[in-house]
């Protein structure tokens, strides 16, 4: 029997030879754990495993997939904030729950309401009060608390994302107290690297306190970075990560470099500076990864807070980051002539901008052993989105210049969800290449849990 | 039975499955009426309702679709102007008309011969002189003037493209003698807008004795802006439309502007103020919009007369407008920092260049309320080039952020050529994502008539 | 019988109905005869007719697609190089063969392996051993030198990539006593038209001697050009090819070109200049060909030597040059604006930005008499870069603005199996057409062998 949302052959390709090929491919891999290497779940809710309070903050305010649609088509914020009457929130959602048809969205929100709270309906107006009370209930018991839905998502570890100057104390204490969780630290060091960030100089002076560096000097703040990362790897983090506008990087005469560098700490910056201190310390970041073997990960392109109004008044990460074109060829020489053939460094690339698959990152990628792609990212966290990454990446790159999937999300609920499209999707592709011969179905089975979690696991050290 | 050119299952996918899901979708829709919000359609049918001459001058000669690939064959465009003799143009087209194969020119003409003229051969040097006899006495009878072809196609409303400076004296005509027709007219203020027509200086002037408006001073041009817009709300418009070669949008305050104003009106004009004038005029017009409820859409990213050989001998809109890289992100950044949260205000966006559909245009659109997509444009106005737009826009836009279908055409016999193109692509769609199960039967038909249709009237107000 | 890694209906669609078609259309162009007009395998080899050495030095250490993918996934260079023993590197090879999944390059050496040397295994660290020694054996023998397998290939004529300065003695001493063979020389001036090319000041120094021409004079450098372009015609060249960084064109006054002439050769360019040059010869080039009727090819956007530490190791060509953003509207404005209307100038412009085939190329092949597409170049010659290329290109250009296939390759032994991929690409796309009705059954036939072979000959007056 076929529910009314989630159908089990989902994503799968119509055609029923091809059919039945991804679902054979799918069965071998459907239960394999979660491993989840690059994400943004709260620290908190695995340190003190807090109850989510009700179905509208677990599920519409801080999600910014869902909020910029419910604007895009004239709700205003005011009625999906936190602050507002969550039943009503709720309610407004429900009431536009059909915008999010064929979305990827809406995928992973049918997917949790079915496997994490067993509603198999639709939502929208006439079910959205049983739904909120259902969910809301649930939230309340101990089987819905952050640490149980881990175990029950059957994950096997999971990164946060974290300022350097986190002391990471809920990771400490989920290690401590948690013996079936794995819950690791990434090193995110943007609020120190990059000038425009409004804290900028405070937090360099932080980062000087707390590792007794000189981080008014050059090499000082380059050692408390070191002594940082250092310390995220004593607790358990395996990787870095990188926001950054552009894919620009430099390689700059230690000189110049710390000349840049006083400049931008003492607010002398001239134009051109902040970028030049962001791609040059994103070379820096790279010589480091080589000496401590941390994985490197750069996320490029994303045009920050596009509307001031919406900043303003709503703040970040409100679905008002939009991408923009993004150059990998030029941008990333300094550093991979820098250290790009170095066997030691492992640096994963994420990219907005679909244009360089097949023109820059998969021939990078297949080429320097340092670089690997990561998945899909953000809006092409989706069936076609991932359909385009295969069919533009793997000609040029293969499979194994890939570094498996990760769900970068800050809704738990989703996990399991994204895990499972990517999971459908990579099968779904490996079952075209199959169905025309280009694979054997010997190879797609050996390549399916490679793309479920082993080459994930493989380019993470997890 | 199936005739030579059109088979009934044409567009629709081959596997039998999604076939018989996308037939059923069509049939649904197939019979809609016409809705036509953009179009370049002369407004002297509309009003005069004179006939067509010959088969040669409705089909080739103002076809810029059929003369560019024609002359890239080595047709010279002596042979296919007006002037030649019609049935010598309707022969060189006639024998080169297997250069068509495949692109969506030969299925609107295909469709034009079949459904309008009952012609069901394919066009030859065999058939050719059959067909211009047939096309041009059938021309001749009052059965295929302009308002019985019209009518005949099932057209609830068609929109022409209007310079501010016209008096709009066909569409009052139409509105008066012809209670079956609904012919709008659309504000296109390109040659009173941009400094670098060669028209500017006196349009303007034009512009200021029929406003009365002292259009010398940059708020008394403004204002006869207002009132040419008001002038066309009054004949039943609802939309302006803006052609500019790049998505550039400024917001300078108005001392600045009143400053470019005068440069580019008197001739003083330093590099960088033709641009810079046409930025601050899409910001302005889209302020406008804001009181007035005109819809506002932006038609950006071509590269006119890119042969300075054929403008010069062969004028304008020959097939030698090339399409350039548009970047909409920072360009439009300034117009939507000043209305683009505003409720009042619609801005739909076509693009020439695909690279922006997932990576600028769907994430724009899905997340500020003024703004929707138009439908795939020109060049991508293509079985193939629709499918691109809904994979590419529809995961991060939905479809309620897209605009429905327009033909943009002045073709009067592709018309229904083209939605019918349009449905069939967009019922191929969503049988698709029927097929994998990313929605469900009972979704695609509620939005089969929306994409049809009822997008389309929504988005201009119609 | 099907045999372990190359099924017959290979690179077809899985769908019944579209498989039969495709297949009937695969079967009436499988056996015609090979058109290469443009590739870059050794005159020498056709001139002398040695033997090849052994299987690494055929399949590996020459082809750069196979040594970076291996690079990439951590192979040394050293590992993979001539001068390393032949058998190591053929186990090297093997033992990382599983790394080609999905690729292009697994099918063409599969196909190698099976229709050359008749070994229908997959190469592994099991077969390594028995894989090198059949082929090196089989290579030994007077069956598997270069005009054997030219004649088994059914090669009809292959054309060389050669220097202005080269004497062509090795197509001479061919042409006289190879009577089956065709090979042609192909103009590529780049070391004596780039003057960044480190040998260009020497090079055009004997592009003087050689001709008789004063080279240190423009005019006298331009007829220099004429008198060799003239040599290679007499040679059987029918066509010249253009290695460009960008498509950038220019058409200074003579003045102008003959002192950015004078600057760059002697030493005293200023920034820019080498650009301006470059662009400048293309246009010198265009207008040769329009007077001697040699076809240019134009191959643009690849970032070479992007490692510098690979390219002062290892060298050029190691599989570090990597695609860039290429602009080909205002580009090639100024030699279209020169020759582009010209009927006697036929260009085939070939890109890595796969961006630019609906925005840019197909438009502008669709509109100029003189521009040709060439086949999806280098990265993109593989089965997922063949269909964007006809998805994208064929509804504004048509089939008859392409210009056939051409392998580009300079191993010899993927030559069959590239002309087979391009078939069966280009027979599946036709029925993709067929199936859902956008072309007859009819007409995709006719076209099977245009795109096999026929607009190659025409293309290239072959």
């Amino acid at each position: 029997m076929t529910d009314a949302t989630l159908h089990p052959d989902r994503l799968f390709p119509p055609d029923p030879g091809m059919r039945a090929i991804a679902r054979a491919l799918y069965e071998s891999v459907a239960d394999l754990p979660i491993v989840s290497p690059h994400g943004h779940t709260d620290p908190a809710w695995w340190g003190t495993d807090a109850p989510f309070a009700n179905a509208a903050e677990l599920f519409v305010t801080p999600d910014h997939y869902v909020t910029r649609m419910l604007v895009s088509q004239g709700v205003p914020f005011e009625a999906i904030s936190a602050g507002t009457d969550p039943r009503a929130v709720w309610s407004t959602f429900a009431a536009h729950y059909h915008l999010f048809a064929a979305t990827p969205s809406r995928l992973w929100i049918d997917h949790a309401f079915q496997h994490v709270f067993g509603l198999t309906d639709r939502l929208g107006p006439d079910t959205a009060d049983r739904f909120y009370d259902a969910i809301t209930e649930a939230l309340a018991t101990d089987a819905f608390r952050p640490r149980a839905l881990y175990e029950r998502f059957g994950i096997a570890a999971i990164a946060t994302t974290d300022s350097p100057l986190s002391d990471l104390t809920h990771h400490a204490r989920a290690a401590e107290d948690w013996p079936a969780g794995r819950v690791l630290p990434t090193y995110r060091p943007d609020d120190c690297v990059d000038p425009e960030h409004p804290g900028f100089r405070r937090n360099v002076e932080t980062l000087g306190a707390l590792t007794g560096c000189d981080t008014t000097r050059w090499q000082g703040y380059l050692e408390a970075h070191r002594k940082r990362r250092a310390y995220f790897a004593a607790h358990g983090a395996t990787a870095t990560d990188h926001g950054h506008p552009t894919a620009q990087t430099r390689n700059l005469p230690e000189g110049q470099a710390s000349a840049v560098f006083q400049r931008v700490l003492r607010g002398h910056a001239v134009p051109g500076d902040a970028e030049t201190f962001r791609a040059q310390m994103l070379t820096e970041m790279a010589r480091m990864s080589v000496e401590d073997g941390l994985v490197m990960q750069l996320h490029a392109g994303s045009s920050r807070n596009h509307s001031d109004l919406v900043f303003r008044r709503h703040g970040r990460d409100r679905g008002f980051d939009i991408p923009a074109r993004t150059d990998y060829v030029a941008g990333l020489r300094p550093l991979l002539n820098a250290v790009g053939m170095d066997p030691r460094l492992t640096l994963i690339l994420f990219t907005l901008d679909e244009s360089t698959y097949a023109r820059e990152l998969a021939p990078l990628a297949g080429a320097y052993p340092s670089l690997l792609l990561g998945p899909p990212w953000w809006f092409h966290d989706s069936p076609e989105g991932m359909r385009r990454y295969r069919e533009r990446v793997t000609e040029t790159a293969g499979f194994h210049n890939t570094a498996g999937f990760n769900d970068d999300t800050r809704a738990l609920c989703s996990i399991p969800a994204r895990h499972d499209m990517a999971r459908r999707a990579d099968c779904a592709f490996l079952a075209t290449l199959v169905a025309d011969h280009r694979l054997s179905e010997a190879e797609a089975h050996a390549l399916a849990p490679a793309l479920a979690t082993g080459l994930a696991r493989k380019a993470y050290k997890l």
